[in-house]
Parts: C-alpha cells; sequence; structure tokens
C-alpha cells in the first residue's frame, strides 16, 4: 500500500531536527494545526520572500535529493539575508509525482541540515501529488526600520560585495558534467559543486551591513541584472571595475572569457550587492579583520543604469534585459 | 518575443486592485524588493498556511483561468479563518508551463477579486516555467491567546458548524459534466459552481467564534476526516448525528446515498466545524440572529474517534484513513 499523505508528512517531516531547528521562542503554534502561529517582537517586522524550484529550470534532473533539500531553502532564506533579516522560520510546498521512500528521506535530511545551518523552523506545509516542485517561503525578522532595502543608495556611495562572483555559474556547470578546464583540481571541482548545491547565506552579514550600509540585495539574478534592479531602484547609476571583481581560485582555472561572463552574469551566486557611505569606509577593514571578504567593486553615480568598466573605458547595460535566471524571476 | 518575466509579473500582478487590496497599515513593505515587510501589531501573532494546487488533482483541466485565481486564494485564506484570525496579505509562486496572456489576464483577475473580498494584499511571489502550480501562502494576524486551535474540546461541548456541507463535492461533479440529477434547476448549477470555484471564507465569523468556541478548524477533507483530526488533537470522541446535517437545497436533489457521502466525506466545503461550551449555546441564536447559519451537528464526549450516528446506533470511523483530498494534505 503507498504511504498515504499523512504517515508521509509524520515519517519525513516531523522531526525535532527541522521543527526545532530555530528560535523555539518565535514559534507559538507549529506544524499541526490549520496554519502556524509566530510571535513578532515589538518594534520588529515580519519578513517575507517564496521561491519556487522547477526541474530543469532551477536545477538539473541528475541531482541527490539531500542536495535539493538543502538549496531550496539556502536559495529562499538568501533573500532575508538580503533585508537584513534574522531567519526564523519556514513552510514546504512540496508536489512529488509518486511517493519515493529514499528520495523523501534523503531531501528531508538536507532540508534539516539548511535548517539547522541557517537556524530556521520548519513550520507547516502542503504536499501534493504532481510534477516536482519545490515551493518555500522563509520568515524572519528585523528591527522596523533597520532593514536593508534596494532603493537607498546615493551618489559617491561605494559599491561592494560579500564574496567572490561566478562560482554559482561554475558550479553548475560541474554538476551537469560539462566539459572543465585542464588545471581544475578535485578540490576545486569539490568547492564549486558545494557552491552549486549548498550556497551559503550571508544573513550574518547581513545583519551588520544593515547598521551601515545605504542599499542592498543578493546576488541572485547574475551581477549586472542585480545592480540594474538596485540602480533602478535608488534612481541612481552603478559603475562596476570588472578587474576588481573578487573571483575564488577555481573559477580562475576558466579562460578569461567565460570567467568575466559567469561573474557578470552567471547567477546563484548568493552573495550580498551593497552600498556603503563615503563616511563608513573604514567599516571594511573592521569585517575584514572579522573574516568577511567585503570587496569594494565600483561606485554609486549620478544618472541611470549599470556602467560597466572593462579597462578600456565604460559600456553601459542600462535598459539591457539582464540575465533571467533559468527563466524564473522573484517579485 | 516572448513576454519576460519581470514583464510578466509587472503587467499582471502589480496592480492597486492586488497589492492594495488589505490593510495598508500592516505591508510595511510589499512586492519589488528581496522580500516584504508586514507591521504585526503589539500583542498579536503572524498566522501563517500555505496551500498549492495542481492540475487535475485540485482542479479539473477544464476550467477558467480567472475561476481558478479565486479559489487559489480562498481555499488558502479557509486555513486563516479555521484559526480565528483576520486575513491581511498573501505570497503567490506561480509555475507555469508557457505565458499565456489570457490565461494570465483572466488569472490575475479572479485573484484580484478574492483579494478584495478577503481584504489581502499581494505581497510578494515566484514565477517559474514549469508545469503548473499554484502555490499560495496567506498570512493573517490574531490577537495572542485568542487563536482557534484544535486542541481545546471537551465532552460536553457542543460539535457544530458553520454551513452545509456537501456542496464542494456536488460542485466538483457540476463543473466536471457528471450525470446530475433531473431536479436540479440551472439556478442550483449556478450555485454550485460558485461553491467549488468560489467558496466563501468564513474569518468573519471565524473572530466571532474565537471568543467562545473551544476548538475548531475549516471543512477542506471532508467532515468525518476533520473531525478526525480535531479529536485526535483534543483527545475527545465526537459523536455526530447524521440526520441533523444541513444541506443545500441543490444537494437535495441527489439521492440520499450520494448526498450522505458527499455531506461526510465529500471534502472542499470550507465551511467552520467547532467545538462550544454548553455555557455558550445561547451564542447560537445571536449569531443565527445575525445571519450565521450554524447548526449543531452533535457533541463532543470522553474516549477518542469519530462517531457517527445514522439514525441506526452508532458507527465509528475511529482510525480510519479519511478522505485524502485528491492525494494532497496540509501539515
Amino acid at each position: 500500500m503507498p504511504m498515504g499523505e499523512f504517515e508521509l508528512v509524520r515519517r519525513f517531516f516531523r522531526s525535532k531536527a527541522l521543527e526545532q531547528a530555530g528560535d523555539r521562542q518565535m514559534v507559538a503554534l507549529g506544524i499541526g494545526d490549520d496554519a502556524a502561529l509566530l510571535n513578532v517582537r515589538p518594534g520588529y517586522r515580519s519578513v517575507i520572500s517564496t521561491d519556487s524550484m522547477v526541474e530543469s529550470v532551477h536545477f538539473p534532473s541528475d541531482y541527490i535529493s539531500a542536495d535539493l533539500g538543502y538549496r531550496a531553502l539556502a536559495v529562499a532564506a538568501s533573500d532575508l539575508a538580503a533585508m537584513a533579516a534574522r531567519p526564523v522560520a519556514f513552510t514546504l510546498a512540496l508536489t512529488l509525482p509518486r511517493t519515493d521512500e529514499a528520495w523523501l528521506e534523503g531531501f528531508s535530511r538536507g532540508l534539516a541540515c539548511a535548517a539547522g545551518d541557517l537556524r530556521m523552523s520548519l513550520i507547516g506545509g502542503d504536499t501534493t501529488r504532481g510534477p516536482l516542485n519545490i515551493g518555500v517561503t522563509v520568515f524572519g525578522e528585523v528591527a522596523s526600520g533597520a532593514e536593508m532595502r534596494r532603493d537607498g543608495a546615493h551618489p559617491g556611495d561605494l559599491l561592494c560585495i560579500s564574496g567572490p562572483l561566478g562560482d554559482g555559474a561554475a558550479g553548475l556547470a560541474v554538476v551537469t558534467g560539462q566539459d572543465l578546464p585542464a588545471g581544475l583540481t578535485e578540490a576545486d571541482r569539490d568547492y564549486l559543486r558545494r557552491r552549486f548545491w549548498s550556497p551559503q547565506v550571508h544573513w550574518e552579514f547581513g545583519l551588520e551591513l544593515a547598521k551601515v550600509a545605504s542599499a542592498g540585495l543578493d546576488v541572485s539574478d547574475g551581477l549586472l541584472a542585480d545592480a540594474g534592479h538596485l540602480a533602478e531602484e535608488s534612481g541612481v547609476g552603478l559603475q562596476i571595475r570588472l578587474a576588481d571583481l573578487p573571483l575564488s581560485s577555481a573559477l580562475g582555472c576558466w579562460p578569461a572569457a567565460q570567467r568575466d561572463a559567469w561573474m557578470l552574469s552567471g547567477g546563484d551566486d548568493y552573495v550580498l550587492l551593497f552600498t556603503l557611505p563615503r563616511a563608513s569606509e573604514p567599516q571594511l577593514n573592521v569585517w575584514r579583520a572579522a573574516g568577511w571578504p567585503v570587496t569594494v567593486i565600483g561606485r554609486v553615480v549620478g544618472g541611470e543604469g549599470v556602467w560597466l568598466d572593462r579597462g578600456d573605458g565604460l559600456e553601459t547595460y542600462s535598459g539591457a534585459p539582464g540575465y533571467q535566471h533559468f527563466g524564473g524571476c522573484s517579485v
């Protein structure tokens, strides 16, 4: 007899590792009733974002379900970091073609691993039969007014990034078995695989940023596209210097043209792109001393659009459609 | 050129009818940034529920997209009513096989209609290409401690329901073109069609209930299955009298066996099933005078499980798997 949906939920999703991964003070009522109840502290706001993942669109068909579980939550939680919010909880809307116990065991294990890393509790969800679709809605909290929005950048601010670019796209090349450069070591491949399947969410750094950054977001659609969003929402222009973009030694194994394309438009990096008032420039060294690999990659200017300096003059990306993230976008 | 995803969102989902349908004081930041920000008043809790809808599982393939838009939000919001929460906002995770403008126009129109009826603002979402899947996460608010849970029923309480049963299943029979009884008028068919595609969410009545009900939930999986959930969570038994179940005149056109089966196990009714302490019995007449069609259908007893009185003794439904709602369940 195939497992019923209630039994499925009970067996794979009702675990301490998933239900109690986050701050237990915040969850007044979790899985088991019609809806979950979250406490929100006075002076704080609830921060909410939804993502869905579809096979062959957001991840290749050849995957390990534990990897998928980790990635589903991490990618969604990145939007909390992008708001300078503390992750709290999440719901899961899981549509599955059939009840595959091995798949579910792996998926829930990977999900629990991400929940533990991010300190987020599973508080509810829905399981349905149909073509594979993974919907994750994440909840965080932020002190009212401390949120990092896209619309606060001013001309003169520095444009900065919280980690290397291009690894998400290079990681996809590794996991889909594309031709790889000869110099890429097994350690490099491991690193890139992890960067694709287990993106690190910089939410702790996001909390730091909220104190000083004038605007920010996470790089999910690719640097140029996301810089475009920030420029548009802030009503400013952004100048980016290609030579200043940080890259991993693994990415450095690819020819410059491929490497640069991935750093500029690859997507799936989940690092934070933010603007910093000049007066806060000394903060950069404080962060670096604390181990955050922050890099200044350009500056905010008047006007509009994104301008790239490849070393031989500025090219504009204003109005370009940007990278469309395998065909999805967050609203 | 096919419409880009950003353009799609802008055109069909960024409207005043969707973004400002609810209490504007509650939404600190809506669509357009990495995440939405919701205000939660001191002394209140955030109430959260997620539902997904899949073609041929939750709705027939022969549908009008406006109907689907309405139903997607109403079904999800019913879980807020079931917690005695006030609806506030929602996110939409929409996976579509292709950009079909007529489909999207209808869907967003139906969605906006439900948003207006329920006073809920669209605050974010995700659009993705893939097999049709509609994920809705709803947010409400409830005063801390005023929530209506499943676990508060006590022996001696009355078991009540907020509206007729069986119309959801009869509505599905109408919309899928099944053989209909001869006595069913065109007005009956219209009524049942509406009951399926535009279920009325009894959230205002839910707010009333929170003051006196000892436990409650919404009937989505079918009366016996949902009564089983309430009995289990409360650690009590429930006795239901078949003769007392309220039904519409439209449902009355079907033969008794079919009619009874739908009232007991049909699902998709989205009325509230709740338990009321005896001391609050006078409240029933107050509600009826205010136009709420409340019916006492049984009582809470010691022990466990659900017992049905068909007029010739009690049958138990304890331990029965219950109706599995086309193969999905909420956790």
